[in-house]
């Protein structure tokens, strides 16, 4: 049915090449095999370079190609799913979270976040730094914004600055009551800092969660999270194991 | 805090550029407004024009500007909030849903769903496709496949094909009794069949969501929805009104 569709639909020509490498990934070539260069490929399957480049890019967007400096072009695996559940707030500090402190500060939170905290702009706010790893891979970082009066007996009981402040900051928010979550998804690029620490080049395509908690019909905390867009997949839900790849899906289906 | 760490980093040129077209583009940009041509911005800004080209992709990715055919790099609109909510599955049929069904055929459903819903790979189910309109504008395209055995009462009934067939499978859908959803969010490239219908270029980045649709403990339906990266901001959660921009944070805090 949907080849019929596509069949109707005027193709361009590196769209049609997607397909072609795409069959030719599945059936060629193993997971973190390095592709021949560009003009080699190019030569082998008749194209432009041009033509070449953005199927290739198209591949990089899809999740099927990992493009690294000094390696060349790999075979990536298959994505990983990461959950985005609404229970886990992972809040407790305990060392085996999925979400690990690495540094506590105070600064002016982004406007729109200062809106959402019903803070002035320009008033300072606790910043907690996290990183997310999964299989040994950071996947994903972020920054926390908790305003003072979420926390109001912080600064009597812990260390000033790093780790440790940050779960410090974390025990304390986790004893609030969180009446829920609203959170947002969208595609955004790699902040320098956030780039480094997921080792990717800044600019790299993102997938941006904004998360809100709330508590006693306030605004207690806001999350904007980056994870990578080429290996994540994030996963919601009631069961938390949804087992659907969107590439195979599209590998089968094409 | 970001910005100390931001300045610990080295940055590449398109990125520092970004961060000031970013800049320009609040003050001396209107939305809707078209941006010089490529040579004129790159010699205004003294850069050369791939380094000019990769800081206008990242504002594209960002959501920052648009790319049109024949209409040049355009200043994009605020991004659309879509709400991707757990209590709607929009399968009541009225014609003020949000999602529009435009046709429902019989082809087997590629392998991932298939074993996802059960079925033998190979075996047909009933494909529903169904366009969804924010403002007036299609922002996402679904393939939703559903197994005879979810709806045995639809052969009966109904229409043989087209939007009226697609009402009838969704009333009988409806009828079931829902235990819960699965879903997972990723980054893709479009369809030439969704591009066409959401107005884009084959490959351009959407956000796929997957649905997997659960009853009596067993799979019932399968979504797979394409959303325009460029302007949509999926919203999950409680309330349902999140507000907070990533673009505008990025805004200010650069």
């Amino acid at each position: 049915m949907g080849t019929t569709q596509l069949e109707s639909v005027q193709e361009p020509k590196y769209w049609h090449l997607k397909t072609v490498l795409s069959e030719a990934l599945d059936s060629d070539f193993a997971v973190g095999e390095v592709l021949p260069n560009e003009r080699d490929l190019a030569a082998r399957f008749g194209v432009a370079r041009a033509t070449l480049r953005q199927a290739l890019e198209q591949l990089e967007l899809e999740g099927r190609l990992q493009r690294r400096r000094g390696v060349g072009t790999t075979v990536a695996p298959p994505r990983v799913g990461v959950a985005v559940a609404n229970a886990q707030h992972g809040w407790s500090g305990d060392a085996d979270e999925a979400w690990q402190p690495v540094e506590c500060t105070v600064g002016a939170a982004p406007a729109m976040v200062a809106t959402a905290l019903g803070v002035d702009a320009g008033e300072t706010v606790h910043v907690v730094r996290r990183i997310r790893a999964t299989q040994g891979q950071a996947v994903a970082a972020e920054l926390l914004y908790v305003p003072a009066s979420s926390v109001p007996e912080l600064s009597v009981i812990d260390a000033a600055s790093g780790p440790a402040r940050a779960r410090g900051l974390l025990r304390e928010l986790h004893r609030l009551e969180l009446d829920g979550q609203d959170r947002s998804v969208e595609l955004g690029s790699a902040r320098a800092d956030d780039a480094k620490e997921l080792d990717r080049l800044p600019g790299a395509p993102v997938l941006v969660v904004t998360t809100r908690y709330l508590a006693a019909r306030s605004t207690v905390a806001v999350s904007v999270a980056t994870y990578r867009a080429d290996t994540c997949r994030l996963t919601f839900g009631d069961s938390g194991a949804l087992e659907i790849s969107h590439d195979a899906q599209e590998r089968k289906a094409s």
